[in-house]
């Protein structure tokens, strides 16, 4: 162990704990109470509602430590959680950070991995209240939950959209997949050589769309500027087929989703080309985007036509009609929600 | 793989979580929206505050299920997070549920997890509101978060206790540890023999202490029956020793506790000199009792003498006296938090 670095057991559990949370200090005024007792305290208005979240990381599931950076880890491990927030037309104030470590990390380490979770938590306007750490047998375990807030009424759900609603989607997709496609293939060129240096040249939007997500603030708050309460929203983070299924599973509601409509950046389709793969199969079932996916009554086309950064994809549905991708001469093919099953033996083997 | 039993792969994530949330009903009128959206919702009024609390536990650090049953299993692992609700005069009303989940177990093996883990949510009035749940490489993880509410200005810190308060607490100390030896002693007799049964006669009270403990939430509302409102509280999950140098840490006192006032129950002692242990040193530092350790002013005394179950064992001092064990013989032995560290490398590697 390198001179710098501290086992863990030397500090303890509340010794690493204090490291951790070091100068962490509340930015919420609905944060009352943070870490340090047996629970947090928070204060909500009587006009909001309160949202809760949770998201659980495993090492070598969800996650590669030789090509992911602990920093970007933590950074993204509570990105994902926003956006779940931000999903339901919430804001996130609070998170709780749940760690499992084993013997191989160091208290630096540790403190990478929470450096990237405060800086995401600076960014995003949210306090730390709390948390458990524990030691871990087998490789680091990440579990997040968040607690945001929304006007009273005003929390977005999955289940309301209606026929001839509008589909819309914020910024593009497959980028993320293709980023975890880019580094699995430099991790396997790296093998048994020393010093290799990847190459990401002309790709380091993939990369970062892999290794640092952001979540969609600027959307929620765009969609309030302009008027707009969706019908439904959800995250995209099995991917757009997936999520799209859920919107309509749970409206009770079907859709049309065009492929000429699905907003994919030029450096997603180059890799796609490269490694030989179905870009809007990439797009579709990708992943990992964390963009925002909604649906808007008709009259409100003209305002999401004029958001930057937001494009109407598709429309919903009576249910007898089925989910579908209309592609590009005309023919309608059923979606299936291939998502990320992370549960389905081969998927877990091959991970 | 008996015939009764089912791959968790042939129901993939939704289909697991579609069969685990069965029939679940929402018992609080504060759960707006409960699983199957980004968030839940819920609704506090303006007098009340959030409380929220979370803890991890992994299989071979936490739990051992050679002897656990996957039932007890989910009732301690919500019992534990709605005990620090109650160790805050809170009521907890929600919990979220995120499993990591090996293959060797199928879906009835979860199922039955789940199954405890509703029983314990019924007992208490908690809603199950959300989670995740992923595949992992290396058995079972559970990371369950629990919010509940405290009316304003009633959360009870682990900061305000005072010089001359009182130290209290509730139930008995050390059973759940002894619990834990007993049952690791039957373990170890059970290596290599076919149809063990193991011998709890006559101990069946620590057996249930480690298996299937409970959280206070009677003492809690006695409390306020009877008009007290603690200056500190906190419970009892690492041990009397470590928890009441919490308290004294963070309100900057210090304490004395008696010895002959420590309540034991007379199974715990008789396991404590079968196993050949310091019956004192377990009460202190065992650990997982889950009892509800706090301080109310010297005023009170009488009050919380009237109550059955909470014993008075002490009293706070100012901090330059240090925090102390009075000894039956009236010696004073400084107390230690060695309580459980569960990231000390040989803690670690003795599980």
């Amino acid at each position: 162990m390198p001179q710098s670095q501290t086992e863990i057991s030397t500090l303890g559990e509340f010794g690493l704990i204090d490291r951790l949370t070091e100068g962490l200090e509340i930015s919420n005024s609905a944060t009352a109470v943070g870490i340090g007792d047996d629970a947090a305290v928070l204060k909500y208005s009587e006009g909001s509602e309160v949202l809760v979240t949770t998201d659980m990381l495993l090492e070598n599931v969800h996650f590669d430590l030789t090509y992911v950076p602990l920093k970007h880890l933590g950074y993204k491990a509570v990105v994902v959680n926003l956006s779940d927030i931000y999903a339901m037309n919430g804001t996130p104030r609070q998170i709780t950070v749940s760690l499992g470590i084993s013997q191989r990390f160091t208290v630096e380490h540790i403190q990478e991995l929470y450096a990237g979770m405060r800086i995401a938590c600076q960014e995003y306007g949210v306090d730390i209240v709390g948390g458990d750490t524990c030691a871990s047998h087998q490789g680091l375990v990440i579990s997040i939950t968040a607690i945001g807030e929304a006007p009273a009424g005003k929390a977005v759900r999955r289940n309301g959209a209606k026929d001839t609603d509008l589909v819309c989607v914020s910024g593009d997709l497959g980028a993320a997949y293709m980023g975890l496609q880019l580094l699995e293939r430099e991790k396997v060129a790296s093998k048994g050589m020393k010093d290799f240096v990847p190459d990401f040249a002309g790709k380091e939007y993939l990369v970062e769309r892999q290794l640092k997500p952001e979540a969609r603030r600027d959307i929620v708050r765009l969609l309030a500027q302009n008027g707009i309460l969706p019908t439904s929203m959800i995250d995209v983070s099995d991917g757009l087929s997936s999520e799209i299924m859920h919107i309509c599973k749970q409206s009770g509601t079907g859709c049309r989703i065009y492929e000429d409509r699905i907003p994919i950046d030029y450096q997603t389709a180059v890799m796609a080309e490269e490694l030989n793969m179905n870009l809007v199969t990439a797009a579709l079932n990708g992943g990992e985007d964390y963009e925002l996916l909604f649906t808007v009554p008709l009259t409100d086309h003209d305002k999401v036509n004029a958001i930057e950064g937001i494009k109407v994809i598709g429309y919903i549905t009576k249910p007898e009609l089925g989910c579908a991708l209309v592609t590009r001469d005309g023919a309608e093919i059923p979606l299936k929600a291939q998502g990320w099953n992370p549960l389905a033996a081969d998927k877990a083997q091959e991970q």
